[in-house]
């Protein structure tokens, strides 16, 4: 059973089981961006973890035991997503692309955003004029040194 | 004078008038992030914004009209970007963007986040680990509907 | 059961039933092209919905719950299209781009027309030199502000 | 002079003249879509059309000699628009293209809607939620037939 | 059964049966050029047609029912062909398209030539210094008109 | 002077003198086929011939001498055509790619057909539903054989 | 039964029986190169040819069938190969294409090498040093000649 | 003066007087193959041997010295080569690459053929039914070994 | 059973047996770096390597027989590796890669460091601030030779 | 003047001056590593550090105010790298990549080795059978966490 096959079972499973992302998520005490994105085959459960969710959704040992191992990442099947709300995240990368470069370079010198060190957190805003997505990032800055 | 010869104006004499983009965007009492992005060709300044850009870096009239045109936007000279600092965010997109996917969709059902209608912060947060780059993003919620 | 499995049998039933586009999207009340969009993988229907093509394809419980779930959208499988009638398409966006950009902008600044605030309508245009296709699509236009 | 120098040139002619499209377009009785996408290097004026926009302009001889030359047709940099307004097209054809397909054969049977056979007309749609773009599309249905 | 591998069927079945593409087309009544495509997937066959490839091959059902519906055409694996023998054509086109461009361009004018309404035959042409492969092709050509 | 600047002005001047490919074709005792590819950078002439274009168009010695050097071949500038002409011969290729191959080693067995000892003759058909253009092409069929 | 899944027979079989190369060449009365990169999918075996390398290695008859008709050429899975041994021959044109073209056209005017009028030998050459490969090659030059 | 630069400098230099590749390879009395490559920008000269090159084509300083600096290697402008002559080796190694592979391993073992430790020679070969190109390449075989 | 089938065996295997790459490595006396390369199918093991390592995975003998097989090298799915760890070192190749050339040269001249006659160390290097990855490379300097 | 120029000029200046990276790398009291990569355009030099190579390489104050804004990082001009040298540092990501990751993963768990937070010694290894090239990498290892 690959990741790939893992991840298309649990995807099947919470949609037979009628489960959240914000359900499974609460089941291991952690983040619903962080339990979807493990889920998706993006992070790494802890045995605990991936007990847990096995048994919330009914899989078999074997995907029980690929969620504990740390996956190849990039969850897009093309270099440039095709999926409309997925390439709409793209379209920020290419217009503010270098507008992320210069701002962080005023504000700390050159280094970069930590994709690793990061969190975030998605949430409805409430707004008249249709609801908003609000979307917090938090990056650990990381500077070049010279040696 | 084509679009991009004008970014490389502003950049060229932007450092040599040794203005922040900060500064930049407080003489059109804007934010620094719209106001970057515009000046890297990305966004579309009024007359007045314009002539006030083009005097403090002594722009030729010129690019001053330039500034005002739409322009063909897309900062970045490849598909997947090559910048250490960009590319964690092309990353960003790569890891989560199923995961965006799945959450928004479970909280607004079908649709998208605008990346017109769209709005962003870019801050320092302080940290004894180490400083973070907080990144506060909102973009309204476009839902598809049948017809 | 994936969801390009899905619309592999729903193109498979539709011929085994001898039903078309249109009598199938009668059956849900909507339009032909948003029905057709839905079966083909690219929109969601509701349970409703789903079960009236369900019933009239003859479709298993998992295929009508996998057309209830968002799908990861873009119906094409290679970056430039090669199949001649969906490439004339492709052509025009290559041949026209430039033309819908300095045209929309004329008319009402910096912005884009939406593609999920949009809905279209294909019809036979008869014409003694030879019948024509006959498209019209409506999309909002979305400003962008600056802020 | 290439043609793509003479693009530029018209676009900043037009710029430094404060003419608009539709402007130009009058000038030589034709609609604004064709003529915008003539000028922008993508279809062929005839001498006197050449010499209206040229004097209009003020654009050098060369430029209205090469304005009568078929142009190496294609306006867009690169094979996926990067550019927001463009990159909506694509995605319509992306999203859409099987659609496209499934209704253009369900009513002409096998065969194209020509590209090059084909006018448009794009209009701004009053709508109180706000305004809306409005594209008809109109092409030559071309049938593949056995020989 | 998709129609890739109602293709792979009949390629079976054609060796199988030790059948030429020759006998093929002359049992349907049509040029073997025509009859190759249709069977390799790139044209549709009528009712009639189908059946009676469908006995000669000795098809499934299903198999004759997808010969009827349109593909989805283009029928190599890469945008730039491995095959040797496909190679030499795509070089055609790149050593002689600005060639075929600009004759064809001179004796009509602005537009193209038919690749839908286009017909070819393929011969052997005896030559003492070796045979050779003679292509005659036949397309309408289609004027662009402005509009 | 590189080739490409020869090719430009080989355009420019042309269309200066108002000469037709077909004319210069003449002048070397010619096809028009070979000619127009030899002008456009794809074949070499010999320096009488290359004396001859010269002379007619006015070319500096520099590029006299280029016309006579092999040139790196290779007219288009994607390696999937965007201009619309040149696109229906890519198309061709695509769709009746595999029919190429199919039907020449069945008359022939394995091999390719030279794009090297190759010639061309594209005429007008007249044709009251409208004029086609009629492309013979003639290569000697290259067998491999096994050793 | 596809070719490729006879290549992949091929050289499963081959492993099972314990044969090298140069005993299945053997077998068939011609060069080791030649055989692999027939039993490899590249070239085409005579009816003869077939039924030996068939009962050598045990394969069904349809294998032996597949194994007469022309393939679909092109051993590699990406267009720039990632296989260091491969990659090296890639590099070597990468490298040395531009000196190949200067020095055969230099002895030999316009024209190519053919790749298929062609045969080459690759043996191992004894040296103090380390051993090296020799590869010699040969194939017909084929001048262009105009028309 | 960049190394392209003087890449195009001595091909016109050459050009201007005359000169073959081989006669600057005697003048330097190395190999025509590693001179020819070394001019068109892949191999490095010394001191000698660039003073050499200079004086017969008559070269400023600054290209002497850059003829002396190891250059960015890969004469071709894009992955697949254009150019029929070039494209002919790429061929040999889409055909041929996973007969190299296993003809190299069957004879060597892991391991590849070095492209540095490499010398090649290329002669006419006479032949009463064409003459033939005979390339004689040698590389050093280079083993992986456990470790 | 395919090499990648093999692969995706050894690496199921392991976590059913809980076993590490070190305790693999160790079983056959060689480095860590080394054996978990050849397991995924990177390098080749000898017979008396494959035994021990099919012993201890309880592998089938048709996948022991494979490890004893060169392989087809290159262990990514895309050229542009997703996965951020990979990522990194593709990474360090884009910015560094400049650099190594450079350093390389000004030390050997002209050449490379060879990827086959290599090997690697990997290590943690404990750090107060956070402890490190440490990898030490060794590979052959190859010199270009003149011939 | 843009950085690109900024290190072309560099790199002739540096040829002119008979300067080594180390000499330059000296003078800054920095490694020979950082300091190539600094003025190739890849890493960021302080106000100090520019004036003293500005001063080595008698640079113009432009130049000096460009080394000490951030660059724009990646220093290949193609995903795939050409250069044979660079090359095999990409082969070694394609060879080692998923060895890379498996080890780290087994030593430290999911995370990646930063190439922010890096440095890295490039030395000449002296061997009897031909020196060798070492370079030990150190990058902090950044674990993902749950959230």
């Amino acid at each position: 059973m690959t990741r790939n096959e893992v991840t298309e079972l649990v995807v099947t499973q919470k949609l037979a089981k009628q489960l959240s992302w914000a359900q499974l998520a609460e089941a291991i005490g952690l983040s619903k961006e962080w339990t979807t994105a493990a889920l998706l085959g993006q992070m790494t459960l802890n045995a605990e973890q991936a007990a847990a969710i096995g048994a919330l959704l009914d899989l078999p040992p074997d995907a029980i035991a690929q969620l504990q191992v740390v996956p190849y990442k990039g969850s897009l099947p093309s270099a440039v997503p095709t999926d409309p709300l997925i390439y709409r995240f793209y379209e920020l990368v290419n217009v503010y692309g270098t507008t992320f470069k210069a701002l962080i370079h005023e504000e700390f010198g050159d280094g970069i955003m930590s994709a690793i060190d990061f969190s975030m957190d998605l949430q409805r805003e409430a707004d008249p004029k249709g609801d908003r997505v609000k979307i917090v990032m938090s990056g650990k800055f990381l500077p070049y040194k010279s040696y």
